[in-house]
């Protein structure tokens, strides 16, 4: 890639908000090109242009960072998983590298290989085979011009380590994100530690990432970050939390509630919600912000339109978008028109429309 | 087009069900390529790879039709909208015929050109004047490949008929909807009487979409057929119905309600809500069964899903989705296995996950 | 009773307001003195200071009637119960009727005898068994002290027809309610039949009791009167509805929803609810305006304060009432003192604190 | 009192549940007795046989505690009320411990003398001062015969130690409870802290009584126990929570609530969750078990049935109630029938009948 682009380790130095792009398998699920249950990313081979287009989406949204398509793209977990035939995991991972390259060049992003868990770790819990998997990621990465690795979706802190030591190698920028709850990862080890122990394999960002929703994700961040200052260490802070309410999850996340993952549409965030969390997320000292399942290419907009007087600029998709419902101005019906106001949205309590259901489940894992 | 493929009332009159396309502008909002408020239809030139794909999903999901992206696309529109510089009316509806021939050539599906309400009408009732816009657009798709008409989202019927006397001088087949209520048209013209007129005017099909919920919806044809059948009439019936619960709303439909437009999330429907609606849409004689806004990719494929025996075959897109939850057989976690069956996801009932939301609002028209 | 008291025909002859009790047997079972399932009222001779004090409430509350505690009080249905022992039916209406009589003269409050539907007549449908059954139990009044018979809680018009012909022969006024919802009784005879029948059998007071929560009850009223009005007929209008919100009921009213009759406490009115409903009922023309199940004596004090300038004063129990909350205008906190205000109360919509139940249910009848 | 009777320690000691009455004031504002505002105990003179017959109600429900009906019944709080005509405080005092323990005797039932906050305190702040209007009420009490005080609804537990301090030189065992969150008292002191001062001062038993809901108070009486244990100190525990859900509730409790105090209705608990408490109170080591505002009769019925295992008998109230919905046995409709067992009441989740309220609220103090 070009000398003229910031590194992310530039930026974040320097003090900018870098937006993170949205979630992948959920919308492709939803688009048609990915199966729920194994979520693997096939879809970067199968069918370019829909993951093109939804890199599209996320960049003209705002984001700094284009993540490669290659959630789950381990070899032990597209063989477990049935959903792909004569392809390799090799392939899906130089294909995503190259599409979002294409894509993070028609604006100024940045592209992150992405590394997630593997069914090896809870299966096997050694380290050698474990790093093995990783090392084989990496090489693919490696061979293509990406720009920094994420290593995410982890529930085992000792996995995430793994990664980030395998990761670590290849002399690039390394983030790590976890998708644990404030309650620690699946080892009860605390948010403050598993973040301290993170930084210690190397890692230069850490945070969260999917499973919790964006305030609970929030309060998870600032207990990395209070384990840090306390350990004396330094490192920038992420966030990519889920686009979803999801007020009762405990440690399992909403893979525990009864919705997860075919009937989470009423506990979908609003625009609205999404400026809210920018917001807090910006005053919890977190400077990667971005989203993962459920967050669509207008929730992006909105974490750029909320930080647009910090960023200096607003992203391309504004063009198509009032702020704070702006564009009702001129609409027809008065009522409507009483609505082109940030007061308006920012108070609104949307009903569900949906007189039978309740507000909170029961999750499995209560 | 090629004459292998059979006409829209080839399919009809042979008892076929027709699966209908989703809804465009408010996907393609929340995408970043239309601006809520006027909505109008320039991305079809501005950003065609983001109209092509969502043309592509509707298509994979199982559509039989893919309408251009022509909605609100009549030259006074347009410039009310203040959305469009440097680009004609004509030059976006040519456009939008030419993407939705090319989705539509790479399966089996139609290509209908869409008309809908003008702004003219409103502010001046003239006959002439109206007509002669949908004149003007029907000389653009003319001039272009498509199968037939398809008019629709129209408040009074008065305006309907107008259209579909214009229209029907093309020589093709004209489906016409209008977005009313069971309650009648803005002019408290019943259902009835409006499919009575639309059809003395010359529709082939008629029905409702857009506005109000799929079971509202349904309700609404119905009392269309009922008063086909008084008069002795005969026509095909569609419905595209919102992805939206609206149980609420009254004569202005959605437009109304306080969520309206950007909060809508937590009552959108879910692939299961949509089975239902498909099979109650069928079992009430209605054969053209799509949606409106609200309705992505996988509200379709559930309409294509549901109605799989009666059509004899599954979508494209089904490859990548488990009937009824089937995928999550194989999930680690056995309460996610659990929910690998139709019983559990036909009985849930979804939480908003927010618990200071009602679940009902009150419209502004109420 | 003494010469100088108005009677019931008297008053609503004159346009006056009468305004009726609450509810008995509901709030006696969770005093600890009926039992549910069969909700007799031994209690009128078992713990009759516990009878005593509920009629002083309502009579405190603004009743103008005070009810005799005689509900379900036939012999079969005592029989049925198997709640009572070694007393007779005759004992517990004569013990009722001096009761009612001893605090109705506390004040300047009518007594009404109250009889109600007997499992006699659902087994034999035998007129000459059923009014057999209404004649014993009228004997028993009318040895005591009563100004006019109420018979009430019929699901069948043809059984209260035939409970008002046997009343009528005591020379009594009669008033009649049944407990039906808008769509008619449980033979589907639509409620301005049902009301047609009973004034033809000589009620002088027709309309709805029970079952139902008042928005419903009062369409059922207005249906009532319509049918009296088509059929050139003329009575008084009276209602007693459920002191719950039911919403989702049909025919078999809140018998059929999952919460009956022991977890409704979340459907229970407010005070403000109430005085909603009796300017509702007052503005359809009901005169005699009083509760059912649910109805406690601030619900009878909301509608004597509603309907205060109607009437031309206040109920002794507004003393410890402050109209519209101006009780708290002395309050400590400044935010329960800017609850001093009807709008405020007026505007509430209160919450539930059970983010875990949902808003309706589904009626076993539906 | 007669030697027969066990006192209040000689109970908990031998590690008895005493099952303690409901809340007074707010039951008699419904029944039209007492002002909402300043909620003062003026009935106790001017509505005796109301007041007697509440008493009554709780006795036969299970109470093995009356307490007197002297709540804010202090001169200071008497005067600012304005509630008060040419009755002293002492009056109400005396009337009250007279009316109490007639009620008592009629089962075996102790008598608690009740103390509150008072205005003095928050206003002067001065020992000597608030000391003195405890001692001019205890002097009031100690005429009469009471078995024993509790010192109640301090939010605040300096002031509740000065009560305390005061009442101990009677002699008297003394139960005292704040109203209090797991965050501590209005000064921040922590539960556990104010349990240890209380223990100091004198207080044999220690607790917690009205302001949030049972689940939370139960978790602030653990917070207490937790500080008594880690002090070394000993005392019994008990609990008199709301009979309403409050989740939402932070320092200030359901006063903050924007339902209080008049629309509190849907927040009401069933016997079912009163069941729950009862078991979750017991297993937390709490013996004495009651109420405060919201519980009804049938609420503390709903605390002996549960209990009755441990306490070996079931209440007076009990005849006239079937466990867990036995008596719906008999009922006509077989989907009432289907509700006389446990698994039923436990599961059921009431819905509101309130389409347009939420779950939640947001609490002034938030």
């Amino acid at each position: 890639m070009g000398s003229k682009r910031k590194g992310i380790l530039e930026r974040l130095d320097a003090g900018e908000v870098v937006v993170g792009d949205g979630g992948y398998v959920m919308q492709l699920e939803r688009r048609g090109y990915v199966k729920a249950g194994h979520w693997t990313p096939e879809a970067a081979v199968e069918h370019p242009e829909a993951v093109r287009q939804l890199h599209r989406e996320f960049l003209r949204a705002g984001a700094n960072v284009i993540q490669t398509f290659t959630f789950y793209c381990s070899e032990d977990k597209l063989e477990i998983s049935g959903n792909v035939k004569g392809i390799t995991g090799a392939q899906i991972n130089e294909a995503a590298c190259d599409m979002a390259r294409e894509v993070a060049n028609e604006g100024a992003a940045l592209v992150a290989g992405g590394v997630s868990q593997t069914p090896c770790y809870v299966k096997s819990h050694s380290e050698p085979e474990v790093k093995a998997i990783f090392k084989k990621q990496m090489d693919n990465f490696m061979k293509k011009d990406i720009d920094f690795f994420i290593a995410e979706f982890f529930e085992h802190v000792e996995e995430a380590v793994w990664a980030v030591e395998v990761l670590k190698t290849s002399g690039k920028t390394i983030g790590a994100t976890l998708c644990i709850s404030p309650h620690g990862d699946m080892d009860a080890v605390p948010p403050g530690e598993c973040a301290v122990r993170l930084v210690k394999a190397g890692a230069d960002i850490v945070g969260i990432n999917c499973h919790l929703d964006p305030l609970t994700c929030i309060r998870t961040v600032k207990l990395m970050k209070a384990g840090l200052d306390k350990a004396g260490l330094k490192a920038h802070l992420m966030i990519q939390p889920l686009g979803f309410h999801t007020p009762e999850c405990n440690l399992g996340g909403y893979v525990s509630l009864p919705e997860f993952p075919f009937a989470l549409e009423t506990r979908a965030m609003t625009r609205w919600d999404m400026q809210k969390y920018a917001r807090e997320a910006y005053n919890a000292g977190i400077r990667y912000i971005g989203g993962c399942c459920g967050f669509e290419a207008y929730h992006i907009r909105a974490i750029a339109e909320e930080l647009a007087a910090e960023r200096g600029f607003l992203p391309p998709a504004s063009e198509k978008h009032g702020l704070w419902g702006a564009a009702l101005e001129m609409h027809t019906k008065p009522w409507v028109r009483a609505r082109a106001r940030r007061e308006y949205w920012e108070n609104l309590l949307p009903a569900s429309g949906r007189p039978k259901c309740p507000s909170m489940a029961t999750p499995a894992d209560e």
